[in-house]
């Protein structure tokens, strides 16, 4: 079975007309909360280090750095906006295989979309065939290919990147297959990178370097023919399982960007369901931080494991604390970047609550499982149970929470009408028909 | 033990006046080599593709297409170079690990010196440090990490390129642990890839990401500090062995590049000692082709499984042909890329001979070794027994070989005046005020 030609084959041959409404609404979303989350970190320092080292070797400026009024050439373009969008670690993930999908392929396919005219239906169909390439890739080696140490949306996104460019260049099918091998022998991304710059540096990378395999296809540059199935292909050297089927089976017939979710708060998700519970504590019954005597979680073993900090000192460590968590839960109804910030985690308010949270594992709990117990100084106990967490695939989060997520996202950056013009354009992005105004509406109208 | 940090710290701190006199003639042999390699390649179709692609990318022109008069930003400069310089497949090897060593390193650095004014001696002891780096991580992981399917050239390059661009750079010891990480987490390069473009790809794709590592660490990009040695970093993800000492023991001591060979004819090594013993007998007997009435060599079982095509139909295949390789060695005494070209292949002369050329299996034989047996038609045998083949490290190349095979890379690209002037600057790069003049140099004053 040829596995490359096959998937490429379908990027090529794929008619739009035959994805179902709700696989491009989920798309849409898909795209709207990418955008949120590149144009949210667009100011952050990992950007700032990225454009001041990168800016110097810029082609043409004919793409935008999303919020920004930097204009770059569309391969470095790409580099910044797959940083920009994973700075947060707030973007999209596809749970099967921890792949945050959208990274690669829309920056690389937006920076593009400012070079040659790209209507939204193409630029939807492009993204959508782009996130189905690298997710089957995904699905084909997980999880051998993520334990061996692989950062997945780094060793997949390249492909994605590259199979969405090349759709949108028209290759054909031929071009394609080089492109998916140029793609291949890029692979890379390594999971000892967590926790520094070089991890959002992964999608960035992958959508300038699927970017570049498609153009080289598209001048005919070759390689392997077999560049995933080949015995030194992609997948048998990079992982110690592959599963050809999950990448050629029912092409077309099944998505994975319908399995696409969303981040609702800026941490890591083993603490979601009990800020979910802690939020919603909050909100029935109007409480503030100083009526509270003490807050009990029963949480999955991980929680502790990954998230057990008891007294963070800074924003980032914040975001490793359960504890700080369900405070600023309770005291701001919230868990974005605005909960993490540095001044936040050190507010004695906030501390004064988080030394009142207590997590206690209870292995007969699930992911996405909590039950919190809240007592006030009153003397009343009162309970909430989390059976799936606001964001996973049984409770998404609506439009509207993605489009408040977006309006957390923009706020310091845009103004209020240039956000809702943006948002405007974003949620409409699949009737567009010139998807770089999506780019150009990002960049504040700033009077400098 | 810090493997990542003892290295960088070694590339930040070494002394360039430690480095022994004979080691820094190897490096010059080395670019002498590469810069011969990336010229005659340099109107290659492969070249000409990813040019085509790449250029309306490019950012400011400050870096040369080498042979050419195309210029480019640093980036896409070094990219282009180091294709060129693995394009015939004719640079150089370090046998230890089959590493191609400048073409990633010298390709990064000399984009560099184009940019910011670098001395010949600054340069050589970037590009001997840079050899070292990944020639040493080459050797922490080899037989093991090639077996498994990674092209090492590709894998390790990223690193040496990185290590002498940052040296070039003045990058502290953090930043050089940083840029270490960077290179890392970019490593790649598929063995599936060979015969394909992408081969000469993947040296290229080493020294711009290199370079990138190295200009982002600049800029505190921050990366792990164990990029190489950490349960989830370079060694352990991309091998199943890993020697730190190898990486580690003797820094300073010993110089891999010292261990560089350079191939004197354009095919797979494993032929070279049955070309090298046609030659010493055409050479030693003034023979000519319709002299012999047949030629039988014998040799190690790989030659016949590598190179057993019997009826070469274009250039390509005649490279991995023994019988046509024999042929045109008596032929023309010689095994250059010329001899490789389509209407040689197709000369009815050579196919006479080389219908003549018998190849046997002796297990005998080790690689490096043949003993040939050529008969006359006036019925006279002569012998020519090879125990190590020119250009293995028992038996090197000299200067004026090397030289020969740069004048005949240079042939239809520069003038002789120009291929007599480039080969002094390049000989003395190691004393150059500023090698930029030796890219320069490269480029042919043509009046178009």
């Amino acid at each position: 079975m040829d596995v490359t030609r096959t998937l490429a084959r379908f990027v090529v041959d794929h008619n739009a007309g035959n994805v179902p409404p709700e696989v491009r609404h989920e798309a849409t979303r898909s795209v709207v909360n990418w955008l949120g989350c590149a144009v949210g970190a667009c100011r952050h320092v990992t950007v700032e280090r990225a454009l001041s080292a990168l800016s110097p070797f810029s082609g043409p400026a004919e793409a935008t750095v999303l919020g920004r009024g930097d204009r770059l050439d569309v391969m470095h373009a790409a580099l910044m906006n797959g940083i920009t969008s994973h700075t947060f670690d707030f973007d999209d993930t596809h749970l099967k295989t921890v792949i945050h999908p959208s990274g690669p392929v829309a920056s690389a396919i937006l920076a593009l979309a400012e070079r040659m005219p790209v209507s939204g239906a193409d630029f939807l169909h492009a993204f959508i065939l782009g996130v189905e390439v690298e997710c089957r890739i995904g699905n084909s080696v997980y999880p051998e290919h993520y334990n061996v140490g692989w950062h997945i949306t780094g060793t997949t996104g390249v492909f994605g990147a590259a199979a969405a460019a090349g759709r949108l260049l028209k290759l054909n099918e031929q071009q394609m297959v080089w492109a998916m091998g140029i793609a291949a022998t890029q692979s890379s991304g390594l999971r000892e990178m967590f926790g520094t710059m070089c991890k959002p540096f992964h999608p960035g990378n992958a959508a300038r370097n699927g970017l570049l395999a498609a153009l080289l296809a598209q001048r005919d540059f070759t390689s392997s023919d077999q560049g995933i199935e080949a015995k030194r292909g992609f997948a048998h050297v990079l992982s110690t399982r592959f599963d050809a089927a999950a990448i050629t089976g029912r092409l077309g017939e099944t998505w994975e960007v319908a399995l696409n979710t969303y981040k609702p708060f800026a941490c890591g998700i083993v603490i979601h369901p009990i800020i979910d519970a802690c939020i919603q504590l909050r909100n029935e019954l109007g409480l503030k931080a100083e009526d509270i005597e003490s807050i009990t979680a029963k949480v999955h073993p991980l929680v502790l494991e990954l998230t057990g900090k008891k007294t963070p000192q800074v924003g980032l460590e914040g975001k490793f604390s359960v504890y700080h968590s369900a405070a600023v839960a309770v005291i701001y109804g919230a868990g974005g970047e605005a909960e993490y910030a540095d001044d936040v985690v050190a507010d004695p308010k906030v501390i004064a609550l988080r030394d009142r949270v207590d997590a206690v594992v209870d292995t007969g709990m699930h992911e996405d499982q909590t039950h919190v117990t809240l007592r006030t100084k009153d003397g009343r106990t009162h309970e909430k149970r989390i059976e799936h967490t606001i964001g996973s695939l049984d409770r998404p989060m609506s439009d509207a929470a993605l489009e408040a997520k977006f309006r957390a996202f923009a706020k310091g950056i845009l103004s209020d009408p240039e956000c809702d013009r943006l948002l405007g354009l974003a949620w409409k992005i699949g009737e567009l028909p010139d998807v770089a105004a999506v780019a150009r509406a990002t960049v504040p109208d700033v009077n400098e």
